[in-house]
């Protein structure tokens, strides 16, 4: 006679998972182990992954969990920088990927999407109708709108256009009970709250965007630069003069010698590099403005190419959009920084920084927005060469460079796992606080996206 | 032998409100009278009005507001619409219009404000370094930045530059143990909850907010309509033609003969009229924006007028300006709507509270911010004649219009005293449960503005 087991929690949870979504509920090894990652940290193997449909599939799942006290993180494409989307043990992971309804309302101006709609359909979508949807990430290709909202994210035009949650108009979510809330944002803009929160107040399962007409004129420069310092003051000083470029993007000579190493497309080797974009519907205007920009960075001892058509403005832009993979190429691995700074302070926070990776010998590569003072400074090393905690100390210490100069943590990528332990130094302990109150409050078990945001 | 008296309850607040006050604790019924009222609604007489000059003194009132379980209720100028500064029985009114200091970073495009601080002193002192700061709530020369950000105030300018919230970097608050935060608008946003809460969540002491560069050129228009349909259409028209006219503002004929009438200016009676002004930096643009609004209202049987200069453009303007006092005349109160609804749908929206107002036999006279569909829908009467229970039956029947067409309660005034039953209406019973939650959290004895905002 054989000895009847009795099924453990997991196996129990992973049956009734079973009976909830059939074949999308994730179990093997392999399939799981795509779930772990993020674009830049790597977690463990959570117990499954779950592929809703509905909200009524995300309810379910949220009331399953809360019977077991199982913690659930939700994903979109993975492609954040800050680990908000890596699980920890045991949970749940909540992957939006089949949730891509998308419906436009080209009179009203506005979109209604699901979480796992990507970013760059709803402009490809809009087009049609001249419009829309100015939130551009560097993944927007692939990432999704509910990991947009999660981590508030901006891209090269939101120096003009403003982040992800300057777009919304009503969000719908799933709290921590399982009750599905619809709201737009009057009396306590609860969906302000929850927009930047990383998961870990609610599962965000539809979002009204705001959509803007596409401006009919584009220009677009290069400006190369013997030194960093000149570009950061020909920017402060344009801005200061009424330039409200589209997108004001920045490459150190770190970068600008990976991203020609490997595109070979002729980039100045040793400088450093702005590119600029003005946009508008008055092509004249459009020019001038660039025009501003052009005569700034001559006067700091920049020399300037300005794109002659779409094609040429195109490649400058994938020269920018390369800088990710390219700096792959120098180190294996990476830790990538997302502070912002006062723009006035940018001269002395990007030397600061370079200082500071000499003195640690570890190569530090800056680019970003720099029309808004976000910085992306990434450490880039070998495991098996440098040491990793001295990697986590040296980006440590490039966030206190920005905490000196009145800056935050994060620009655009969220606090996620790899920041939270630097709240402690960015927020005061009263507003933690405050914080861990809200988080009691909306999710008293602790179940979303637990150990995210808050140290 | 004389009998010594026990102090009451009031009578020991009043002591300890002096010890820690001084001259600038008011007890007297007539200096407390002035403290009773916003523009629109009457209130009881409260226990104590407090002027408090700095955020300890605030910590220190409510930290005694604490001890006593008395009410605080915030205040910056009374100038706000929805009865959200009218105090309750035995509440101590917090009156912060003697915070009123402002340091300009011109070099950043910033400003640090105390809540007392009047809208319209920051662009008048930001002016001088070719900078201001765009929300214009009509009462802007007398509002306080503390009301505009409880009330998450707009103005005419808000349909190209976006509200007072929209605004906001920083903010500092005490909340109701006592304890003060500054807060940037990082991990969860705090900021973005206080405002719009009308002080029901903390007591705003600080703000830094965002400057913009002041446009070089301005132009303003006025169409006169034979009747608000045609208006209503000219301005969705204009609009999803690509318009983003800075201002676009809309009296009916009830509001047009009510300013002629006091003003007398010359305007086309029994006309509906369409100011619309537009900026920039280049001229040129300006004005073409200007003519596409142009030729669209004479596309749809409107008379424009163009003003010719600065002068011409200040009348214009002033005519806007005029509608509250010029209604006064026609009845002694009304009841001021706030409603917004999708552009598309303002035809019948404004058509649906004509007749409305008609059904009931009572005068409604509409205009405010169109071209973000906020109407401002006055209900005019006269308490000796017409029944106040029938006005805020047919404010109610308004109310419902604007949820029917997709519209919310309160555009920019916010939901105060006033609205606050109309919420079971707008909000599902879900949401209003995390509101009060939310509610419950950051202010468990219930002190900070009670009976505001939350049915």
């Amino acid at each position: 006679m054989g000895v009847r087991k009795i099924p453990s929690l997991a196996e129990a949870v992973r049956s009734e998972l079973r009976t909830l979504f059939g074949p999308r509920v994730l179990l093997s090894r392999s399939e799981k182990g795509v779930y772990r990652y993020d674009a830049i940290l790597v977690g463990p193997e959570p117990l499954a992954v779950v592929l809703p449909e509905s909200r009524e599939e995300v309810q379910a799942l949220v009331r399953l969990a809360r019977k077991h006290g199982l913690p659930l993180v939700p994903r979109g494409a993975g492609s954040g920088l800050s680990g908000g989307a890596v699980p920890e043990e045991g949970a749940i992971v909540v992957a939006f990927t089949r949730m891509t309804r998308l419906e436009l309302d080209p009179k009203g101006r506005t979109a209604w999407a699901e979480p796992g709609v990507t970013t760059a359909r709803i402009s490809e979508e809009a087009r049609p109708y001249g419009l829309f949807y100015p939130p551009d990430p560097a993944s927007w290709r692939t990432s999704t709108l509910g990991g947009n909202l999660g981590e508030n994210a901006g891209g090269p035009l939101c120096f003009k256009y403003g982040v992800t949650g300057d777009y919304v108009l009503e969000l719908e979510f799933v709290d921590a009970f399982g009750e599905l809330h619809h709201l737009s944002r009057q009396a306590y803009d609860l969906p302000g709250l929850l927009i930047g929160s990383e998961g870990t107040l609610g599962l965000i399962t539809g979002v009204r965007v705001r959509l803007l007409p596409l401006p009919r004129h584009r220009a677009t420069l290069m400006a190369a630069f013997p030194e960093v310092g000149a570009l950061a003051q020909a920017v402060s000083r344009a801005i200061a003069q009424g330039a409200v470029p589209a997108r004001l993007e920045f490459l150190d000579p770190i970068c600008v010698n990976a991203v020609e190493d490997y595109l070979g497309m002729g980039l100045p080797r040793g400088h450093a590099l702005l590119l600029a974009e003005t946009d508008g519907d008055d092509l004249e205007v459009v020019q001038e403005e660039l025009s501003l920009v052009e005569e700034t960075a001559e006067g700091l001892g920049a020399k300037v190419q300005k794109a002659r058509d779409e094609k040429e403005a195109e490649a400058l832009w994938r020269a920018r959009r390369s800088v990710s993979p390219a700096l792959g190429r120098i180190r294996p691995k990476r830790v990538n920084e997302d502070i912002a700074v006062p723009r006035s302070h940018l001269p002395q926070v990007v030397q600061g920084i370079s200082a500071l990776g000499e003195a640690y010998g570890l190569v530090v590569a800056q680019f970003g927005h720099i029309g808004d003072g976000n910085l992306h400074p990434n450490i880039l090393f070998d495991p098996k060469r440098e040491s990793e905690e001295r990697v986590w100390e040296l980006a440590h210490e490039i966030a206190r460079v920005a905490l000196r100069h009145g800056g935050v943590l994060s620009g655009e990528h969220g606090i996620g796992l790899m920041k939270r332990e630097f709240m402690r130094e960015a927020v005061e302990e009263g507003t933690l606080e405050a914080f861990r109150t809200v988080k009691a409050v909306l999710d008293p078990q602790g179940l979303l996206n637990p150990g995210k945001v808050l140290p």
